[in-house]
């Protein structure tokens, strides 16, 4: 390789029926374009006829027209394999709109990785239903918006949301925001809203999941971050975590306590999503790590 | 204390409603019998008029008629406070009978333990649906009996069952047996019967919770120990843990892995049974460890 | 109990030589005052011989004379079983001292969970060795004191730190300071100097413990919380927690994620040693959870 | 492919410089022969001027000369790479030899797992300088070989042992052997003496890590597997796992609970050593889950 080559990072995204040759012809395309492999993981749902899911991360020679050799080298593999790939190239950073309620830790978790450089992404706006967190949000310099949401107003609310999220932000996080979407919004992001449920779900989906937990006895908490679809706590599950308790927590403790889990749990959603590791297939994830 | 006197171990259980003075009288009524308590717990469902819970283990000075000597200091609190107690004295050890299908994983997590003296009780005998775990009981030198199982024989299994454990079991272990208890079986050893479910309860009570698991596409699979009720897989929970997997892993992966949470969760919960330190209130369970 | 008495919460740790008796009568001398007992742990190194650690924490009619009352009937127990205690009465904060240099993580997750209401503490200043975080501090309204240290400095150091601390702070925190403090210091906070070390002790004590996990090629890496004393990374350890890596971590990777488990390490047990359940004993520590 | 040919499962494993075009040229390779890739996992220890490391798990059409076929594909890549890599053909199982002196509970961990069908591997004999365990290894049929080791007859028991295992064992396992092998041994079977050491390394390395973790206060304790080097507890680590514990456990107590951290530990990475997954490089171990 020319040393005074400028290399870019690349991320490349592959879903396909599984059939011999694939990992071959990727590999050999991206290697005509001169492009070092640093990160490669694979996933097959069933060594036959099952789907084939491929994520690589490259060093490959900047140009001006890299998209266009990318997509002259792609689409015989589109054509050939039945493909599909998504690209994301160079630097460019993913913006992320926070949805909030009362609560803070969930976001201020976010904040921080953001401002102590441990989050790949940008945090375009905050938007809540309450006012409680705006001096939080401000003082970190991101503008908060206030939607107010009561019965009534729920669509107007969505539809002043849609807009400020039109062209601003790539994908939603719901740092628990106590509302629930509407097929709407859920359709304008598709695979990119990740919320964050207090409980180790299919366990306790729904309301107040630490009472629930509390009241059936369990010996272990958790909380699991996943992407939203339209049925409620039932869409593909990105990460879970959870932490063991005992007879003596009440229902309040465990609020406390399971804070911690929340927020570990939805910043590493987070980070994942926007080093597009993250694939949906079947309502279920495929997460390279 | 006389160096001379021979001291024996005992525990005591107590549960009465919550208020001031009992755990100074209990200590005191142990006091008085030369008592040296070595470990003490106690666990209260609310400070103002909750249930009050205490584990003693303790040294006391052995004598023919200790049981009388208890009785007499403790009848006193039964008035005063509306205690309930259990004494557990000396070396007596439990007599587990074991109830196993076709799978070995639990059977022998626990003829294991018991041979390296790991496990506080004894195996009084194993009974099982199926032939297949005959010689891997009996290379242990414990009794197999073989109870068939069909929708028509059941009622005559239990009553073959319920003979042999009459008078020779303290308590049974479900470890992987697949035949839901009659009531009448489940009568007859209340919150004495502990069953080991292959799921983090209560996501996947009943049937296939690893094959639910897959589908749902959960990242950490468990295993539950509880006590059986007439509701199935809705009894106190003992004791809970989990194990991180990914998207690689099929059903049967779960299965196989899972095995080693299932196990090493189902001895903990027999452990702590023998030592007298679970009690049951309110279908939870108070673990004093 | 007179339903028109204020009750005021209590916390009493004990300390003596293991020996029949004791517990009855702290239980017996609590009850004389109305006192109802909501926690008791207690802990033996050896039941023979062995030294008695207890903490009880109750509600206990307030009066005027609450302390005298307590003196009164805690001096017998000084005298007849040669006990240590200390006690802990109504709602008065402790207040900490945070030392911090340049990384933040620790230092926030204080800031955050004080501000947040999740730390029974008050904090009454960040000293440090530079400037770095004084922003973040004072956002706070927390008074930030800058003490650079050079080697020719660091006596002077010390004498403005005394100061700034003499009667504002009851214990101190480390949460990353990168300089060691000099046994004058440490005489200072006896058992009261909370530090947060990035390596699974007693792995990695000493400088650059994530490059030397590197190099060694563990599979595991964690954090110490523990008392600061005269020996480096060597006092007594209160907590203690791990994450899993794997090859593909860099070192600079595992400092990233370790972040995480060195905060909530930290976090825990500040909170602990703020709850009075803590007791040290032969250079190690038994929390009373 | 041809639907009448029979599939057989191959793995390679590959190491070699970092450059471009590795990935590209092996997996073109495998797709010349048909062979359908169902794993495939690969580490770069540095993108500029590291070490490449992968691992292939793939199906390919059986022939009598499939071993010829490869060697004709893989040999160009030497050439041009610099690669070394490792075939792995068909269904053969690699044998073990289980070393061990009195503790049973790794030793039956693996012959249960052999039993049940979780291990991969055949075992091929248990060596012991004890004749404790020769009842438990016949039982399940396997040759128990009795080579005791004195300061004098150090030198005729490996004699011995080495005699027994040539041409018998693919590698060895050290179950709890308490016996330090001489470098003559370590070098017959380089990364290939799979060694269960009692701490989370590198802490406790050397003897009684149970009394140490006891003395120092830890609250966590662990267990480590890694391959056995000259420098005693000092090869490189393939797994770890800990457990956590409170100032209430002796060491007698950590030794117990130590047992089940143990044992599994060593099952994983005999586990992993079967499927090739795991590379041995500076000192670490790259293990391709």
């Amino acid at each position: 390789m020319n040393q005074q080559e400028t290399l870019t990072h690349a991320r490349i995204l592959i879903a396909c029926p599984d059939q011999p040759g694939v990992v071959s012809a990727v590999a050999g395309a991206l290697y005509g374009l001169g492009a070092n492999i640093t990160e490669s993981a694979q996933h097959t749902t069933d060594p036959s006829g099952g789907a084939f899911f491929m994520r690589i991360a490259c060093y490959i020679p900047a140009s001006r027209d890299l998209e266009a050799q990318l997509f002259d080298v792609f689409q015989p593999l589109v054509n050939r394999f039945a493909i599909h790939y998504e690209l994301s190239l160079g630097q460019r950073r993913q913006r992320m709109a926070i949805f909030v309620s009362r609560e803070d830790h969930c976001l201020v978790e976010l904040l921080w990785q953001r401002q102590s450089g441990g989050l790949n992404a940008d945090i375009a706006m905050v938007i809540s239903n309450h006012e409680t967190q705006r001096a939080t949000v401000e003082q970190f310099g991101i503008p908060f918006h206030y939607t107010p949401v009561t019965p009534d107003s729920k669509d107007a609310a969505e539809n002043l949301q849609l807009q400020l999220l039109d062209g601003s932000a790539d994908f939603l996080v719901l740092a628990r925001y106590m509302q629930v979407l509407s097929p709407r919004m859920i359709a304008a992001f598709p695979n990119r809203i990740i919320n964050i449920h207090h409980s180790f779900l299919p366990a306790f989906s729904g309301a107040k999941p630490y009472e629930r937990a509390y009241t059936r006895g369990v010996k272990i908490i958790g909380a699991t971050a996943h992407y939203v679809t339209e049925e409620l706590d039932a869409g593909p599950i990105i990460e879970q975590d959870v932490l063991r308790i005992n007879h003596g927590y009440t229902a309040a403790d465990m609020k406390r306590v399971g804070r911690q889990v929340e927020r570990t749990v939805l910043a590493r959603a987070v980070q994942w999503h926007t080093e597009d590791r993250i694939l949906v297939h079947a309502n279920k994830t495929i997460v390279f790590l």
